[in-house]
């Protein structure tokens, strides 16, 4: 019970992180109402939706859970009211920290529903990464920009792959299910949060690599 | 018989009139005929290909009608006759109208098809501005460029809304399928001419909203 | 036997040339090692899992594989090795003749599983070049580039093209089914070659056309 209400706290908080970041770029770029609902709803929501169709389950998760839907026509819609307070420095790092939240919630929801499929181990780990990165990858398509994720050189989409790797090792050494899970999160949403405050990067390329010739 | 043969003559007018908006795109980003003819089949079908990804429904609606396939490669191949043609004034707006056709068409169709596969009414709704909307958005990611239907502040994928609104309404008041239709597809359509005519636009955020810090 | 040990190599050639070309131009655009690795992983088997997705195939290929997902990211994490020596001359025609062996490889089995999947021949034929083909467009989407294959007007697509169509049609002409398809891979591998060592090119569109009023 306890544990379910929590999950769904962080869920509601994470995808709220998701869909605000697609909003915030979305407005950023002068889009309209319709392209903030749209680049706001694909960040929030893209993750999943490809897991699902790459593991071709039905139906899609914010199909069958529409309040979602509202939740995101709602935020965009209201938009003006609050965009400039979450530019304050204190908002932003609460939204980096609900961000920190989904990534490891989605990204172990993700490796257990790709588990529980029967898919083993890597593919599990890929579609945990997936759900949790993806989102994000087509912001960043649809508001014309090489996604961040993939070069800004910051640990997030590793800091899902360790977690569902800890999740997953502890799921096969016969640990109760609910506590491999916390265990992941826990993983994933730590080291993220301690990249951030550390501002810890990956190593970059040797120098010599990106030359064209 | 006759409601079916109007419907076919939209049919064809719209998605000729979306496979041309993608093939003028791609012939003024100095693509090949590869690239003209992929982002006129994209413009054209990306939108119903991916609601019907999303609800699971196959075969493909361009799968199951070859002509359409025949159709957009002969426009291709034939480009280079009626380019020139095509931007003259009087042709703008006679596309202008298909497009605008087009759009409610797919709107209502989509709406239609996901309503009798059982989704709820905001989803039915949102189904059918994908179909009528996502070719355009897919052929601008194409091209490199962010969504035209995201950023240009005039209503178009909001006619969609509204038309399928109208539609869905009036079904579950119980009107008969065809007129319901009609109704939705004339309301979509017709904002849409009555938008382009007048100019409207969208309300543009307040300014301080779009600065990045 | 031996047919299949020589495919099995073509296969496993063609996936390496291709994910090499994803993580080539990944490091080009100064991504990280998520950057490169899913640029790379998207390259190789993008064009593959859109097919099936289409066709609603399931699991997919590299699911099913999973030794493709395991040679992508050594690839990805040995890259600092190996890059430079990428570059040289001799390499760059290597990794061309590769790319070609797949570009046939690939297209061929695309256009063989969707005939096997009942669909029409010009299905067949646009399954086998999204097979071939669509993993490098994403590639060019992530990076943030027109993709190449739409505007370099040389021939590559259509060299998919043409060996799909010689395939399918030995093959509804009774052929028996593994000369068809070394005939068709044969042609648009050897095509492609010619078409690279001669540096054949499209024509381009009237000079008129592509001017924006």
């Amino acid at each position: 019970m306890k544990f379910e209400t929590i999950l769904l706290v962080i869920e509601v908080g994470g995808t709220l992180a998701f869909a605000m970041s697609g909003l915030l770029e979305a407005i950023r770029k002068r889009m309209d109402i319709v392209g903030v609902f749209s680049v706001a709803f694909v960040t929030a929501f893209g993750g999943g939706t490809l897991r699902d169709i790459l593991l071709d389950r039905r139906p899609l998760f914010w199909i069958q859970n529409q309040e979602y839907l509202w939740l995101v026509i709602a935020l965009a819609l209201t938009a003006p009211l609050w965009v400039k307070t979450v530019r304050h420095r204190l908002m932003e790092r609460a939204m980096e920290f609900a961000d920190a939240c989904g990534l490891g919630l989605f990204a172990i929801s993700g490796a257990s529903i790709a588990s529980a499929a029967g898919m083993p181990p890597l593919v599990a780990v890929l579609m945990g990464v997936i759900t949790a990165v993806f989102g994000g990858v087509l912001r960043d398509v649809l508001c014309n920009e090489i996604p961040k994720v993939y070069h800004d050189h910051r640990p997030y989409a590793l800091c899902a792959v360790v977690g569902c790797s800890v999740f997953l090792g502890l799921d096969a050494l016969g640990m109760a299910s609910h506590l491999s899970m916390i265990a992941g999160i826990c993983t994933a949403t730590g080291s993220r949060l301690l990249a951030v405050v550390f501002g810890w990067r990956l190593p970059a390329w040797p120098a010599h690599m990106d030359r064209t010739g």
